[in-house]
């Protein structure tokens, strides 16, 4: 009944589909999330967006909702694979960029993935972001360093065989979007290669043909006029110094799948 | 796009759906309420609540969501049957028994249904009592004044021949509660006989047979049994002085369909 209390135990799915069941169930009803997922106890489950997808595109139903609590016990990452945990991570490492810690410390140890400290950290990053700026007006914008190409990605493999976890396609993004970073905001170099050469430890290798570029670019295209042409790129001027809203040239776009 | 405009023109479904769509289209954007119907001006589109049924179980999904403006034009009112407009002069009614307002005039003038001062005056004691308490926990069960019995009548025709309109359904509740209130909360009789005689001008009588009567306690105990068994019944002491969660005996329902 109304005063009833929905449990949502899971990846980030779960979290996702029982916010917005919670959140509409007679009006609304308390839910707890106890993500199961590295991704969803750094990212899906903290920060009140709560969705599902309609048909193909990602998130067009939901609402922003939050848990009474969320309760992480890192348990459960016993329970998956390293491709599932090394999705979680790309995240992680995310935080880790565009607030400038733990940067030095994570690259020198790609064993850290598992670490409970760097864990808690990386949800107090999002935590603070999302009480700052809950509808992402502003600093919100930030965590999508990494996404607007990452999402492209994300969708172009959806309905193939090789199939991208989310962690996967946004550290594909977070490798372009340093480069183009480096190219127009003035990322050092020597600093894209970092954020490229620890990511490449984590993932294997996608291939990319010409025509899969066209569609990337093609898609972002499309997002953006979804979006009364508001420029959707979120660069780096260095490490936790981070612009939104950049426009960039689809050439450049085209150009970072070579650097990557 | 997440900047669109959702306009609702038409009756209470239409608002309740349409609100309900908004606040949950890409996490919500805004939505202006137009309502065409006297029950969805005086009553559905203000107050926040958005719902749409489950299977035959009304407003199961659903949450509480404000339009950015509702828009009344009472030139709409000319479209409307005069069964429809009786059925959102329940509504107005019951506005001005809770809270002691225009209960006299309205008495004494039954062809003031199309009234604009009357239906701003019902508009600004709902929407008072909505902002006061939002969520339900306080003043705004007065609001439910007539709606236990009347829900329940409502429930037990709306898969028959003569299915009844909302605010006839809650006329007869309105009807039997103000009996009820007489028997357990004082109030006076010929207050209750008032509110009787006045409805019956506008509504057809409805025959009720022992076996309808009995579906309608069982539909009532059942509701009841949905909410904790917290009592449901709202009833007067007085014009304008209303007390919430009272239980009522069972056999008390009963005898208040020979009363009606």
């Amino acid at each position: 009944d109304r005063n009833s209390l929905l449990i949502n135990l899971g990846g980030g799915v779960i979290t996702d589909m029982g916010g917005f069941i919670g959140s509409t169930y007679k009006r609304g009803i308390n839910f707890v999330n106890i993500p199961t997922t590295l991704l969803s106890m750094v990212d899906a489950s903290i920060g009140s967006k709560t969705g599902i997808n309609l048909s193909s595109i990602k998130n067009q139903i939901g609402l922003f909702s939050d848990p009474l609590s969320v309760i992480i016990d890192t348990q459960y990452l016993e329970t998956l694979s390293k491709k599932e945990i090394n999705s979680g991570y790309a995240e992680i490492f995310k935080h880790s960029i565009i607030s400038n810690s733990n940067f030095k410390k994570l690259v020198e140890n790609p064993n850290l993935v598992y670490d409970e400290d760097i864990i808690a950290n990386s949800i107090e990053l999002k935590n603070k972001v999302v009480k700052e700026d809950k509808f992402e007006n502003d600093v919100r914008k930030h965590l999508n360093f990494g996404h607007t190409i990452g999402h492209a990605v994300e969708s172009l493999f959806m309905n193939k065989k090789n199939k991208l976890l989310h962690g996967e396609a946004i550290a594909i993004g977070m490798i372009c979007e340093s480069y183009i970073s480096n190219k127009i905001k003035g990322l050092e170099l020597s600093k894209a290669n970092k954020i490229k050469t620890h990511l490449n430890k984590f993932f294997n290798k996608v291939s990319f043909s010409k025509k899969d570029i066209e569609e990337i670019c093609n898609l972002i295209k499309y997002d953006k006029k979804n979006h009364l042409n508001i420029p959707k790129f979120v660069l780096l001027k260095d490490l936790g110094l981070v612009v939104s809203n950049v426009d960039v040239d689809l050439n450049l776009i085209a150009d970072s799948f070579d650097y990557y």
